[in-house]
């Protein structure tokens, strides 16, 4: 049986989402839901996310598949309590479904939705926040919503990506993109000196989102000219980026986007 | 100079306010300041609490005393943003006023007002949450009521009272009591399924308000029955309070009151 999870987690303790190497598995996001399932499962079990999150960022709506043999997947009867019981308090699965054996959490997913929040006072933030936002200061947040127009639609965002894995394309579709003084957050009241960006894109090169969150702020304080932002798309070089590539902590993973009508269902796979 | 300080903490990492041993300061919130105010000032200083928080308790305004040499309390121009450039995250100074000699963090207090915030929701709770509320599960809200109408005013709480220092009198006072389905709190939405209870009384003994608030829950869950209150009370015994303490991390401390016109100015000190 495939399974479907949906995860939120806040990423702060953890090497990010992907095991780096076996005997620090449990520093990361898929190690310690492994090690949960294989609990639950009796045997090893390989979890697949719909993509890696940095060390430090968050998610409310990661999408993982793994495989479970079907006694196992009948018997126990609440996956969710099940899991959620065994996990971390700061890791939760927030939905079990079963999935087409053709479902792949990274290979099915059609789009992305990133969010970023900036927090605007200078000074001061509270505690409970500190660890979801960049405390950026004061930014003109009309000169972003410019710059985040530009950005919009497909371009090569060769300049927006971090070194790393070489990438054979580097093209890419932000299909949307706003930037809202209202929190945006169901756990968070709308009136808080918050700025929050939500990205919606085919795919992202390694750090795009948050090297669009480093160039808006520097955009916002004046440091940088909207005019030069053809220029640096189309250098495709990150060293002609004169931002610096904004903190993991105010970025979580909202959600993955999958085709309405599965394709990969189990006939078409037989 | 006598330095008094506002204090907001997340309590999660910490072995609670107070310094237990010298070689675990650092696990402490106090050990935090200490060593932090140490730095301004060049040479050890000791930080008096209003009281001790317990280990995984949270402050909104935890009160704070020191003193400090006059030339160096001069010579720093913005305290608070001094202090927070060297204490954890976790730890945020959100005001530094000059004090009277003889004001004194704790013995000056006339009143403290704690949060205790319960969350309704069966089976799931928001990472961001869980390390500030008690996943309780429903409660009946208008016999928790009915029940904190019962504790108001002066009443011998020594029922309420865990093992600890022994205490020469256990009578207090609470002035004020409310149970509310909003959340009361700047940084959350009112509209989640919170129950927040705020308690403000004249002093608290060891882990009192989470002792009510552990009644509190039993009762709104039908485990107990309103008519019994007055009983427990009369037993002043720990051991005949049937309920469980309720734990640490939906507890806040919001405020510490102190006389509107201080008392001890330096003038009477003199």
């Amino acid at each position: 049986m495939r399974m479907r999870l949906t995860l939120a987690y806040i990423g702060t303790r953890y090497h990010g989402w992907q095991i780096q190497a076996p005997d620090k598995a449990s520093q990361t996001i898929q190690g310690q839901l492994e090690k949960a399932l294989a609990t639950l499962a009796a045997q090893p079990v390989r979890a697949f996310g719909s993509g890696r999150t940095d060390s430090g960022v968050h998610a409310a709506g990661q999408i993982v598949h793994c495989d479970m043999a079907d006694e196992r997947f009948v018997r126990i009867r609440d996956w969710r309590h099940a899991l959620n019981a065994l996990l971390p308090d700061d890791i939760r699965v927030l939905e079990v479904t079963p999935a087409p054996t053709g479902f792949h959490a990274r290979f099915s997913a059609i789009a992305k939705t990133y969010r970023y929040q900036f927090w605007q006072e200078r000074g001061f933030t509270p505690p409970r926040l500190l660890p979801f936002v960049w405390p950026c200061g004061p930014v003109a947040s009309d000169i972003m919503r410019m710059a985040l127009h530009e950005l919009l639609g497909e371009h090569d965002f060769a300049s927006f990506a971090n070194a790393g894995t070489p990438m054979a394309c580097t093209v890419r579709t932000i299909l949307a993109a706003k930037l809202t003084e209202e929190a945006q957050d169901p756990l968070l009241p709308p009136c808080l000196p918050l700025l929050t960006l939500t990205l919606t894109g085919t795919g992202f090169l390694k750090q795009m989102v948050r090297n669009i969150a480093g160039l808006l702020v520097a955009l916002g304080q004046g440091h940088l000219n909207i005019h030069d932002i053809q220029g640096f798309l189309a250098s495709k070089n990150r060293a002609q980026l004169p931002s610096r590539t904004a903190p993991a902590k105010g970025l979580t993973l909202l959600s993955v986007q999958y085709p309405a009508t599965e394709p990969y269902s189990d006939k078409e796979q037989s």
